[in-house]
């Protein structure tokens, strides 16, 4: 059932960890660094982004967009990553037990990871470097239509491991459908799986995997505003969650109007939201939105510049229809009243909640992690946007001086 | 495929979970000691557990013993985990971005844990306990010899969490075969499954689980005598990790004797141990063990009064061996030399790993945690044992002052 080659890549991933876990942080370092210097000096990337441009000429113009590799700010990127503290051998936890044994809880990678992508190139080497940078070998899935940036670029990380000293393999790209469907089987040599891209792509990740897997399905944010929220700053708040950037995970899909300050607030966010199209409950269009929602809006996640908009009866509406309707994203609470924030975020169990600050915020970098490898809202290992700790775990250190159990 | 009233089981623990996550610590604690309370106050559980040995009498007396319930223990055990420090509201992270933005990361619970375990019905009211400790609904699937026994725990549980306010549903027991295969697959009920016994039951719930699992196939622990060892001191340590409890997951399975020290060592071993069946390599049977091992012999989880030993060629080779025939779970090194020591304790990269202590400290209570609810040798969310503290997952809190994102 797992062909040859692939089961031969995860083996060969698994052997490079190996060597990747007890490499020093300068070496990890000098191979991040290396990389880079392979992506600078390589002058056929850019013909080589220029043949998959050209094959995806009849694609959106937001999906090549996002195929077009931008080598200044990937190189950026790496050596941004090297540049972040280093999380290994960090000891988290320590403590004597009364029977003299020393304890330590310290950090130490995942192992194999298996970043599962669809367009954009530049995850290849954003991954591939959070991984080195925690000493994780990783095997890349990227998108066929950027398969010939793809193959250039990891053979720039290749060459920067090597000249490291480290195996190529600790960065495998791998290509076709097929792949995923073995890969996301092979528990005993992959330890994580994060997928990125469709919902479609995430589904198929998560039906059929037997490694861990880390994901989000959809990110379908609210923005609350209550009633003792600054209306103005409301407005604004609503626009950035909307509008900065309408196709991201963390962009507002659903306000949610305190019905106390309905009457003023929906018309001042129809007339701050023209380019916007509104779908409101009743309320909500007896004030001034134009189309009717129906019960689909509430779970849509649009990625686009429509916003479903629906009054509520305070509060703990407004988190029982997060809790209904939302994917445990991220949800704000627009308000001056500190008791009613605090509620908030204490009650609303989502990754992310925010008081007086827009959805958008919710982002590796943003949220000081450095990097992001993905988001999850799935409880168990990371909830929320990832960064260097999640691609790693802790184990139990343990000094004796001759101790035997009773 | 998935059942009316297993679907509503998982639904009611989703609902009961929103309603534990927002109760206080004391509602929680309230809970647990009105739990214990009504287990002292049960005099219906001793008949319970009765019928269940009585329903046993054919099954080995090791399987009986695990069927006992000493009521002591598990309300000992309930209190004591009434006692823990609280997690649930701990900020583990603090800090002010450049923008204001002030980012904290929060301790909630997981939500709803799926506890899928044999014989031993004191696991009933310990994940119970542990579950409600940490503001998570459970679902529990106990072994059905235990039925009778586990019905009535349940009831005390369901008894305790009414008087204290909470809804009995916070803790469902469940019971046949075929909820197993149901309940693995609701991840969008059920956040964690942790199933404990033998290796059939834990390999079905991996291959059919949709739910993330935490989980250890096996315990292939290794004692490695390192060529600087105090050969009496590893004498008693490999005594201590085989004999003090042969058949559970910590035991040691397979010694590693370094080369240097083999001719001495073997001997005393073989002198110590008249009542384990040693098995060896061609140089340990040179040097006296009376059975050859077979390259089975490296990979087995005994159980039971059988020893493979082996003769290696320093630390490099012993942390090869592990890597190749280990289960990530336990290993220890005996040695005076403080370096060897530390480069075990770094390059071996088991979930616990020890120096001049025996195997058998890899346990949730040993190793500080207070409670144990599994044992994980994966190596996302939990590694090694798991205790309230794996229960949980962190939500990022953001408290802003109207920041927009550019």
């Amino acid at each position: 059932m797992i062909s040859a080659p692939i089961r031969q890549v995860a083996e060969a991933a698994r052997t490079a960890s190996r060597i990747l876990a007890k490499a020093t942080a300068a070496q990890r370092a000098a191979a991040l660094h290396a990389i880079a210097e392979a992506i600078v000096a390589d002058d056929g990337l850019a013909a080589a982004n220029a043949r998959d441009l050209e094959a995806a000429s009849a694609l959106a113009p937001a999906m090549r967009d996002r195929l077009r590799l931008d080598v200044g700010k990937i190189v950026t990127a790496i050596r941004e990553v090297a540049a972040l503290p280093e999380v290994l051998g960090n000891v988290e936890k320590r403590e004597t037990r009364p029977n003299g044994l020393a304890i330590e809880r310290v950090r130490i990678p995942l192992g194999v990871v298996l970043m599962i992508y669809e367009a954009r190139p530049n995850v290849t080497t954003d991954a591939a470097a959070l991984c080195l940078k925690t000493g994780n070998a990783c095997i890349l899935r990227g998108g066929s239509e950027a398969t010939h940036t793809n193959r250039a670029l990891a053979a720039c990380v290749a060459r920067g491991l090597v000249a490291a000293g480290l195996p190529a393999t600790c960065v495998q790209l791998v290509e076709g459908r097929e792949a995923i469907g073995e890969l996301v089987k092979l528990d005993e040599l992959i330890d994580l799986c994060i997928p990125r891209g469709g919902e479609g792509l995430i589904r198929y990740v998560a039906e059929h995997a037997r490694v861990p897997v880390i994901k989000h399905y959809k990110g379908v944010c609210h923005v609350y505003v209550h009633a003792a929220a600054d209306l103005a700053l409301a407005v604004q708040i609503v626009e950035n969650a909307k509008v900065s950037r309408p196709g991201v995970c963390n962009a507002a899909e659903t306000v949610l109007i305190d019905r106390a300050v309905a009457e003023q607030f929906v018309p001042m966010l129809v007339a701050a939201l023209p380019q916007v199209e509104l779908r409101g409950d009743d309320t909500a269009v007896a004030l001034g939105v134009a189309t009717r929602a129906t019960e689909d809006d509430w779970a849509a996640e649009y990625l686009d510049l429509i916003l479903a908009v629906k009054v509520v009866d305070g509060l703990a509406s407004a988190i029982a229809h997060i809790e209904r309707y939302g994917s445990s994203h991220t949800e704000a609470i627009v308000t001056r009243d500190a008791a009613a924030a605090e509620q908030f975020l204490r009650d609303c169990d989502s990754s992310t909640v925010l008081v007086n600050a827009s959805t958008r915020f919710a982002d590796g970098g943003e949220l000081g992690l450095g990097a992001e490898i993905g988001i999850s809202t799935t409880r168990l290992h990371a909830y929320g946007p990832m960064g260097a700790e999640g691609l790693t775990t802790t184990k139990f250190v343990v000094r004796g001086t001759g101790q035997l159990r009773s």
